[in-house]
């Protein structure tokens, strides 16, 4: 995949940022609790906190983010030959969200693929992705561009309507933990255009891959949804088995860097910059802390914005793109690693600086 | 893709099929009524018609289907270097039905994408891993193979505990048209293998391609789901405008047929089989007449379930392509139309027998 070029980014989050203040004083828990056990500071949310009214659909924020990214790509929409979006939260189950934001960039008469997906959903894009782009590239002479899209929204889940005061701090884990929001970039068979925003700066996806891994294991994370048919049988919804998420997202991670780092040939040392799970902040900052350690990825810098963020999904490396891209230098390189504890999905990617 | 070969073909539906008679007791509704307005004979439902019990779930049909096209292809699950699984009717968000599915076919440690869609899903996961077996062909020596799997279930929208009683015939046309089921395909680089089922018959996938024509029209068909936060506020969950649907989607049906002759240089009397959309009994008929008529395919032999399994969106395709695989000689050509309603997407595909 040395030929695949993201030669544009964007990203867009709800409203603005909710602190662990105001989460607090919503949900009647201390803001101490959050910082300490999970460790997100803020998110953002496509749902009003106050009133629960939803303020911004998944489509929305994934048109804000891939009009950025062909923005910076400097393309239109005439230019894109396929649009691939991951998402966990579709905002309806037909039409997918990926047609609808199609559709409101202008972008018609293409492929519009929705993968769904959690974690690993935005890497599984990337490969869908680069893989299409290799076809058209093949039958065609013209640079080939497709769109890559991960968001996700939790209005659907986030009940406001319960009494919090009567739940244990266990209870509301989730509500501290995720956040809403999207990315986006732009994939090309050409390096970055000089008219772009990126001003012709290329960075070359050198790798991106996904693979299960869970014969045989029990979810780590179920997301149900309901049908008018289970009204009134409905459960809760979201289902993690912290424990077993806990024990084995970092040796996966570590798994996951260590094959990479051998497929490719670098060395650890090499790895200018590390993207690692963005699970939560402090589970984040414990798997960066072993990936450093069992790895040897010492030198790298990371880049991670789950603290900030909250836990937005399909987004997250995708928001990790948008950072690493204008700190990549010519020749860099870039190691990313994503788990989705769903049914034990290991993603991981390779983005390299190009000439520049 | 002269040299993507479809080496193995599997279906499952749910229990019985219920027959019109059936149907028309359970809901108040004349068996003649749903013959002459849907044109559908019999169907398969997931869920007990009568105590609304959910007997099969999407995974456990995706499976099945899954598993009989293993065999059928003479491979075990080592073989497999993909999943592409495509439906509108997960059994959860997370973990992916693709996930499940892989995991009970003994599939590990490679790519399951699940692919959200209706009716074009099945012709969007052919391509999608039309284009992943390219890249692992190009990647290694040995023949790769990816397994794709189409199929939905109503269950959860198949709201059996309402009283029919007080509804008009237009309330109940989901009930008639739609249906549960699921299908699959082994697409693989080399051409059918001797031990397997179909004793070494090769089908080519000549050709298999989607694109949204959705700019700035209104959806003619929308599914919703619900999350834990929606309890209470749950709508309808599934709403078609059929007049758009009556009105385009046989002229997109001709345009998507006319097109794709075109692209092959195929002449309509050079094709033997004509896989048309499986909308329902009725309008399929309509449908094929039209492309008869418009698009010259006269000497084609229809190929057609719906009437037989009901409306199984994802299902349909690849149980057309079970139909037709045995059937489909040396030489021999087949042409398919699919058209998702939703955020309008034309998808087609062609076959080509292979020397047998």
């Amino acid at each position: 995949m040395t030929w695949v070029h993201v030669i544009g980014a964007g990203t867009s989050l709800p409203g603005e940022p909710v602190d662990n203040d105001r989460l607090g004083r919503r949900l009647g828990i201390s803001a101490q609790w959050v910082e300490a056990f999970i460790g997100t500071r803020t998110r953002h949310f496509a749902v009003d906190l106050d009133d629960g009214r939803v303020r911004y659909s998944l489509a929305d924020l994934c048109t804000a983010a891939g009009r950025q990214a062909l923005d910076g790509a400097g393309l239109g929409p005439g230019d894109i030959d396929a649009v691939v979006l991951a998402t966990a939260t579709p905002d309806t189950l037909m039409p997918t969200t990926a047609a609808v934001v199609a559709d409101r960039l202008g972008i018609d008469g293409v492929p519009a693929v929705q993968i769904q997906s959690g974690c690993s959903g935005a890497v599984q894009a990337l490969d869908v992705a680069s893989a299409l782009l290799a076809r058209t590239r093949r039958r065609s002479a013209r640079a080939a561009a497709v769109l890559v899209v991960g968001g996700d929204v939790c209005t659907k889940h986030l009940a406001l309507q319960r009494d919090f005061a009567g739940l244990p701090p266990a209870a509301l884990v989730n509500y501290a933990l995720f956040g809403d929001g999207a990315g986006a970039v732009v994939l090309s068979g050409e390096s970055a255009r000089r008219g772009g925003e990126s001003g012709g700066r290329s960075a070359v996806l050198t790798h991106a891959s996904h693979r299960t891994v869970g014969a045989g294991l029990a979810p780590g994370q179920v997301v149900e949804w309901f049908g008018p048919a289970d009204i009134g049988t409905a459960g809760a919804g979201v289902a993690e088995d912290y424990k077993a998420i806990e024990e084995r997202v970092p040796r996966m991670s570590c798994e996951a860097a260590a094959g990479l780092l051998k497929e490719l040939d670098w060395a650890p040392d090499e790895v200018d910059f590390l993207l690692p799970p963005q699970l939560g902040g402090r589970m984040t900052a414990a798997i960066t802390r072993r990936l450093r350690e069992e790895t040897g990825l010492t030198a790298a810098t990371e880049i991670s914005c789950v603290s900030r963020t909250g836990n937005n999904g399909n987004a997250l490396p995708l928001l990790q793109l948008a950072l690493l891209l204008p700190r990549l230098g010519p020749g860099d390189r870039a190691l990313g690693v994503a788990i989705e504890s769903s049914k034990w999905i290991t993603a991981s990617l390779a983005v390299e600086g190009g000439p520049g």
